[in-house]
């Protein structure tokens, strides 16, 4: 199946069962925001305690914090972005759609790569084994003459970008004779910037309200809340500060699903440290959050770093941490050397003096950040990318079933248990319910009576839950009940007393703390 | 100590442990936001699971989402708050500040009330016990005339937020000469609407941008999912959908340290009921919530119901859950039968059918819904007010110490236990380590080797940890160590392998679960 198949599906996979939902449906939806549903939000929790646990919980000198997501408008002066968090926007005049100008570029870019390879195919095809790839590339003339006029666009691009020229943005869709997708036309405005921060009013006098900013990251929260939290919380350098919470941005392309939204969540840790050491704990923390993605298990062929060439005006080494989506390798969370950038702009614009003074040093700096950040939306797209299988089952009597199972982490899953009475009779459901209440304070359990066992199985199989608990009339005589597995499917007969032991071992998130480095 | 006194120390308590900063307060702050501190945010993330699972996890008919804070503009017509969610404001000319015209005039009405309360004090203190109070309110002319004056306001200010008459609540100030409390000016401008919800442009084409809400409300996120949660989640009525979220309201007055904010956080539970059903639930979840309260341990003479009299649009019957604050009862919960109004309201403006097939009843129906809502923020400050004590120790050697304790309920106390090395010295420290990376995967751990181990204790008070565990020379030899309670301060020595079962059968949560009813 191709993987845009395979993303498609999991969409509607991920509305059908209550995962996520777009928002305001009924109203025809919002743009580019999204709701969790009843089983994403069990979902989205548990990602959400995997990775506080695992920052806060396991790291002595790590504490959390939970800043408002409204901020004095100050500080995005000082951070920068009220000046230069812009996008390069262009409209057309004919259908009146906005774009942005570089995804444009990048997109005819692209449309000249997809000549070349296709033509690499034709020619596959036709030589068969013979073939050499590299030499036809080097050679065909059509390859060639796309690879020149794409090389030329890009070098165009590279330097407009390099020198924030908007006019030479705009030349450079003028003269590639770029048409607007939606109407063929192409009769363009000028490039402009575009400021990607929500803001809004605060009012409480009568002079007139303040023009506050819905904040567009999580991370001044915490360095404007450093001076605080390092007094208060009698921190000593090395130590960090984590943050999980909503951030806001105005995006005029948002793309895939729940990738690329407007409203967000991202889970960051900016950690403090002496100036001179901030490049030990910046390999120190690719580490050891490689190895947290890792320890969910989908294979570590499914990551790579990709370390930045050009780094933002803040940092002095930038790599991210890239997923394998269905629609390709693309950045999870985001592994920055931030300097003393941030803490410096705010000493300078709040006027305060933001240092630490180090007793082993007998001397006070402003200390050095590397900061990790994480989406989490985007941690979800990619456990439930992952997880989504489509399985056949070779049966008994020859014939091939099918099941659709999340292969979700089984700490994560949204529901760790269905009890299920074989029949809605003979007392079966009453037993199956104690059962139930016994263990509901420890798991989130379901409970389902409705339809054939099989298919209550595949029910359970498609939202990921590890274990499904069956009790037959057996179960009433001898206070045993039968215990599926998800992934194996295998079942087995099990005193009802053990099963607490059986769930806990296998669902507990310490099974996955003890993965990391 | 006075009531006052107590509430500025909490506040103080606050900032001075690491649990609530002012926002942006190096920036001199943001009015009326707060920022949740390293303690605060895991105390308030304890309060947020423990209503979660007593909702979500325990009641096999509720389930939970998280919807976006931006939703369809239309929503808020459709609730009625574009039209209807304002407040009534009015400037002062002179000094420019603004203020609720009918928080001036409740204003006037106290003072009236603080002048007859004056008199009856100094007449208490002149006549001692023989002093009849009843008789005195109702023979003396001084209290007499004030509350004519104030019996005369306030039959006017009912009658005229009864009409909604702007006008009247103006001539009501200036009648009474209402001066602002800044200038001491009585030069008005009339009073008009303003309305609380906070705006933004969502911009996304070139005809211009859209005007949308930061939501006022969590409820309305889950009005509109509604149709999709039964459907996928395969509900049937009764049943409920909770929620925990940011909410916004850009109030005038914000008063109270957390109690009201700009930026702050429900809690809320929709539960979807058969029409005429609806008492019957509204009953049922005002036990089951004030059995909520009071299974924290603060003593049910804290909390009272607050029925209203006068009820909302939307509701056919509503009451509040107080808590005793130390400026008074307050309401910390609402529990609102809102009939069908809500989800008959977005049937009509979304022109979606908003209805549940009853198998039973072979019928179709608009469900009426019956709402649990508490602030969050409400609940941190009630438990920190409760928890906060300061008491005073007799020593052995007959002297009085003192010490301010947090007595939190254990299973929401940030931190659960310090492990402390007797001395800095001789492998303590070690033991002391090993322990804490034993425990430190099960509970929020702290270590603290810093100063003498009365101090220690004196500083894990202050933060609420129920258990101190230190370790000395003997630990190394038997493996045992001091486990020190906070409320109690005993002491008893128990081996190192015990540990985790002591201080898990204390801090479960699964020991407040076992108080509901």
């Amino acid at each position: 199946m191709a993987q845009e198949d395979v993303f498609k599906k999991l969409v509607a996979h991920c509305k059908e069962y209550g995962f996520v939902f777009q928002s305001s449906e009924i109203y025809d939806g919002l743009s580019a925001v999204y709701d969790y549903a009843q089983l994403g939000v069990e979902l989205k929790n548990n990602i959400k305690k995997y990775w506080w646990d695992s920052m806060v919980k396991l790291h002595e000198n790590v504490v959390g914090i939970d800043s408002a997501i409204f901020m004095h408008p100050t500080i995005w002066k000082a951070s920068g972005h009220v000046d230069a968090f812009n996008d390069p926007l262009i409209d057309n005049k004919d259908s009146k759609k906005r774009y942005r100008a570089d995804v444009l570029i990048e997109d005819l870019m692209a449309k000249f790569e997809g000549k070349m390879d296709k033509e690499v195919e034709k020619a596959k095809k036709k030589f068969g084994d013979n073939f050499d790839e590299d030499q036809f590339r080097a050679t065909n003339t059509r390859v060639l003459a796309n690879k020149e006029k794409m090389d030329a666009v890009h070098a165009r691009f590279v330097a407009a970008l390099d020198k924030n020229d908007l006019a030479e943005l705009k030349q450079i869709i003028v003269d590639n004779e770029i048409a607007c997708p939606v109407s063929g036309s192409k009769n363009w405005t000028d490039v402009r910037q575009f400021n990607l921060m929500f803001s809004t009013d605060m009012g409480s006098t009568a002079e007139g309200s303040n023009k506050i900013y819905l904040r567009p990251e999580t991370a001044q929260g915490i360095f404007v809340n450093y001076l605080n939290v390092q007094k208060t919380g009698r921190m000593k350098i090395p130590f960090g500060i984590a943050q999980i919470g909503k951030a806001f941005r105005n995006e005029i392309v948002a793309r895939q699903f729940i990738f690329r939204m407007r409203e967000f969540e991202q889970m960051e840790l900016q950690f403090f440290v002496r100036p001179g050491d901030e490049m030990k704990w910046f390999d120190a923390w690719k580490k050891t959050r490689m190895s947290w993605h890792k320890s969910l298990g989908f294979g570590k062929e499914k990551y790579r770093f990709h370390d930045h060439d050009k780094l933002a005006h803040y940092a002095n080494a930038a790599t991210d941490i890239e997923f394998k989506f269905p629609f390709g390798f693309k950045e999870v969370e985001g592994i920055h050397s931030r300097t003393d950038f941030d803490l410096s702009q705010h000493q300078e614009f709040s006027g305060k003096k933001i240092q630490y003074f180090d007793p082993e040093l007998n001397k006070s700096y402003v200390p050095y950040v590397v900061e990790t950040s994480i989406g989490l939306d985007r941690m979800f797209l990619q456990i439930m990318s992952e997880a989504y299988q489509e399985e056949k089952i070779e049966k008994e009597d020859g014939k091939v079933d099918e099941r659709i199972v999340l292969r979700l982490p089984l700490a994560l899953a949204p529901v760790k248990l269905c009890v299920m009475p074989l029949l809605k009779k003979d007392g079966l459901p009453d037993k199956a319910r104690t059962i139930l209440n016994n263990l509901k304070f420890d798991f989130n359990c379901q409970y389902d009576e409705k339809d054939s066992i099989g298919k209550r199985y595949r029910r359970q199989d498609a939202i990921g839950t590890p274990f499904c608990v069956t009790v037959d009339h057996q179960s009433l005589e001898d206070n045993t009940v039968t215990i599926r597995h998800r992934d194996s499917m295998a079942q087995e007969r099990v005193e009802i007393s053990k099963l607490y032991d059986i769930i806990e071992a296998e669902v507990s998130m310490k099974k996955l703390f003890k993965k990391l480095k």
